[in-house]
């Protein structure tokens, strides 16, 4: 079988085709054929040598994946053979808090899903809701379960409430659709009014260019009547203005921009009564709860381009250079 | 201005309109040109002499009731003339645990809504949904805020959940139709294909005719896989079939049957794993919630009849005599 | 090495010593060299033929043990050898809502600790709180999470609120230790006045004498100013007597008589507003969260009596026959 | 009846002793003969002209007094003549999220307490645990209030959690004790080792000298074996050594300092994974669930010293000129 490698703080030129044997499932794993895997800001940072968290040697690129289920282990009791499965990141973290001394994770301190076929501890793979196609479920562990976590993970959404996502990045796009989902207004920012209409076709209720309006956050106040929304997930670190687009009391959720976040206003931060809560994606039952909101709402997330698994340094370049709007999937389909 | 009064125990004959001179709103209190009003199996307990609570003597009629802020205190700074509002049933309950001490309640321990003017405290309101008509708003302060209680106030409801509904009552009706809002599957029981057929309409993603099926919960196992429903609103007290029906760990609310609530079977309750959480009524925080959550999703209540103030007496009767499907309603206009 | 099997429903005479390799610890997993067992009732009920979940063949016997890492298979990251460690009772039970798909649990569809080796998942164990000793360890993972879970696992406990504990068993007494340490007024009920003394000592603010007073709930409501108990621990199934006992809004904890438990009056629990939670055991993250309050307060659980690996039969004949007051332990070492 | 008054940014020379007549009740407020107050940072910032809500002109000073109720209301049923109570703070700030549109405070926006008599809602005034003086319960509406929200008010805190409070200021003095009956294990910060000893006797696990030590984040982490604190109360607005004194997930309640809180560094924030939550005292279930904890653990605040009512600018400029090691109390008595 084949699969992708790179190299910590390699850059594209590490990435690396290699021949293995397919692996045998231990008692508790099941052995997936991998059908799709898609891109996150992981894999650039990881290329890049900025990651925050230990990086194994030579591994086996990509976080995400979804696959089938081909062979499980002797003591298997939740999956069987031909089941549709997507990797959880976070091999071993299931619920609650987070703990490093759980953190492993795929394509970073073990391997990835950027392979023809992987091994996975059955506790480690969730199914894949039934209107999705492998190359749609691919998307999901990274950017979609970031997202949930971001709306639900702290002080939880109701129907009604105003959530803010700033631009058209990956976890933006599945946090504007999923608060729809969560029954939320959505104000979104875009980067430009191509952009701002396709957000607005996604359910954004509003949209502000932020190349146009930099501090959107006056115009956040307007569009609530001066009370500013009760959820940002900031995915830029623009956590100032964040801080005066928010509510009294409602939440910040910090989607780990690692680069050049302005430092934060601490008298801001006290006057807004806004909580700041830094989120680095989600837990298991994080993925399953979402799962099945996007089962019962049908929905289907953006797709930017899909290549063949033979193009995937192709589809690296293409993700380095900017990509498009919407998620860059590698397909194992011919 | 004139008021319906009626009596504990007093049966339908003991409700009497009566003349008052219009009052006064004291320093942090709003006078309230009653609009609308509905009638609640409160009303119904009241005059047969069966209600939890202390009822006081002769007093004005009717937890239920929307109007216009006509005059405020000299402290009044929530509200202004003008505004539209509805009157919270537990006038001290704003937020958290049940209190007996805070347990005053309009159309019970107050006097109630089914009036001309009424005058409460500035905390004991809260505004209208924009897209509401009176009429429709009055149907809200008991029964839709059960019905959101009963649903959000405990374990908490995640899109995708699946939740039970039982009957064609106003909590049922709200039940269902906030459970769609908030992104649930819905199971409903019906008493007949017809009413069935209007459950359908209103989002029920299936129902069941508990005339024709009266051991129901096999069926919402057969509807989940097995599973069972995440959340039953039993406003039957059918509570040992609600238990057959409730998946591992989810919580069953107990929307106060008073009556021939048969006992519960204490194995089948151990079993189920499922919580079981009374409910009466909910507090101005919900109220407040649903509200943002009514307005978001442009929700409309389901109205079977509207009577004019001048025949309230009529109205208590069909109410009385069984009503038909949806709130029943006393309008003030002309 | 040695293990002590027994016969689902085959009574104490299909308790039987047996003989086996040492196991070796698979890739994830820890080898333990058990130091010591307790025993709980789930033996008895597994003895006995009446015990709720599939239990497995000719299993070895006993949910709970404590014993040193002995050895440490090829990628595991969380212990080491030499480590102390006590089993979790749902291996993979983590956290969250409980789930019958993944209920596999030591001693019943997995094999038991009682046995001189055993080989668990590294994320199947939990590091022993350095004051204890193995015997008083061993007696941690079934009773103390269960009465962790039932004290904190639902709507919380704030110190100052009142608990009420049923009798001398072994939930009960580490109800009172634990609600003790969480800042609780424990309110307790015991078979004798010689019982009763002994719970004064563990820290009972006020004993009531069941036997004198098998009506016990209007005492309690004395010994709270008419309010009643914040929290129930039920052991005993009394669950009407519990809802006349509880404080409006309050909390039963149901912990699980599968015998007699009488049918429950709807209408108690009605006018109880108190929410009814049939709890089976806790997860992983309730006996985390529990070691470091014990370790804090430095508490150490009650051992009735120690017997020797050999005599394993004569403790479990004490256990049938009634025990006293406290666990009965197991102890390797000699 | 005589009472102190003070005018916005007049500093200390605006205090101003002024005589009116007694106030009457209205139909659900209570008079109470004030017996003790004490004195907030609340009160320096708003003599300094720097407090962030909007202040009353010539208003009575204090937002913290305790006293006795003389008359009531005729619609009061919650108090009657005799009572001991405290003031609210924030007195329609009854439980959830804070709002401003219910931000009124004593001493702020509304008359403080610093007077003979005062009129307050029953709804606004809480009883005094038994075991207390009235110049111990005058110490706790503002920072003991502002302690337990800091400690419980977001993630909550589990006995055996790790505490850390900074310096010996009046909310770390509360935090630090507060923790300990919440069964926290709690370092504590302070600038001397006369104070550190202090700390120490008051129930601290540890203490670090921060003069000796101003980067004390390292040797927090050592005390914790790496792990860093559960939750810091940070008072003091050194958010960047709090975070990296805290633990993974953990939590930082911020408790306002206005004045020069360096910037937070973004990065340092999102790699902590810990929450930053700003909080501005507590609501009045806050108060309650704290008043039961404080009776339960027969907790007694630390007064540093006592003035006479006549004395009230010597206790102002006492308190100016940095007090000494507990709170500062004005009592009534004679």
């Amino acid at each position: 079988m084949k699969s992708y490698h790179l190299r910590y703080g390699g850059g594209l030129e590490s990435l690396r085709l290699r021949e293995h044997a397919v692996p045998e499932p231990g008692s508790t794993e099941v052995l997936v054929r991998m059908r799709a895997n898609s891109l996150s800001s992981r894999e650039l940072n990881i290329l890049r040598g900025r990651y925050p968290l230990p990086v194994g040697d030579d591994i086996i690129a990509a976080s995400d994946g979804a696959g089938e289920v081909v062979a499980v282990g002797s003591a298997v009791d939740r999956f069987q053979v031909g089941d549709r499965v997507m990797g959880v990141v976070f091999q071993r973290w299931f619920d609650g808090r987070f703990d490093f001394a759980r953190a492993d994770q795929l394509g970073g301190s073990l391997d990835g899903l950027l392979t023809e076929y992987a091994v996975l501890d059955q506790e480690g793979v969730v199914p894949i809701p039934g209107h999705l196609t492998y190359e749609e479920a691919a998307t999901l562990p990274c950017v979609a379960v970031t997202a949930w976590n971001a709306l639900v993970g702290g002080q939880g959404l109701v129907p009604g409430e105003h959530v803010l996502t700033l631009g058209s990045g990956g976890v933006s796009l599945f946090a504007l659709q999923l608060a729809k989902v969560l029954g939320a207004r959505v104000i979104a920012t875009a980067g430009s009014d191509e952009k701002a209409a396709r957000l607005t076709e996604l359910g954004a209720d509003a949209v502000i260019n932020h190349t146009i309006t930099p501090d959107w956050a006056k115009q956040v106040r307007e569009l609530t009547d001066g009370r500013g929304v009760d959820h940002v997930v900031d995915v830029a670190g623009s956590l100032n203005e964040s801080l005066r687009a928010v509510a009294t009391g409602g939440e910040i959720a910090f989607v780990g921009s690692l680069g050049g976040a302005d430092p934060i206003d601490a008298r801001l931060l006290f006057t807004s009564a806004a909580t700041l809560r830094p989120i680095a994606l989600g837990h298991r039952a994080h993925f399953e709860a979402m799962n099945e909101a996007i089962a019962q709402a049908e929905l289907h997330p953006v797709i930017d381009r899909v290549f063949p698994f033979d193009e995937t340094t192709a589809a690296f370049r293409y993700y380095f250079d900017g990509g498009g709007f919407g998620k860059i999937v590698i397909t194992h389909s011919t």
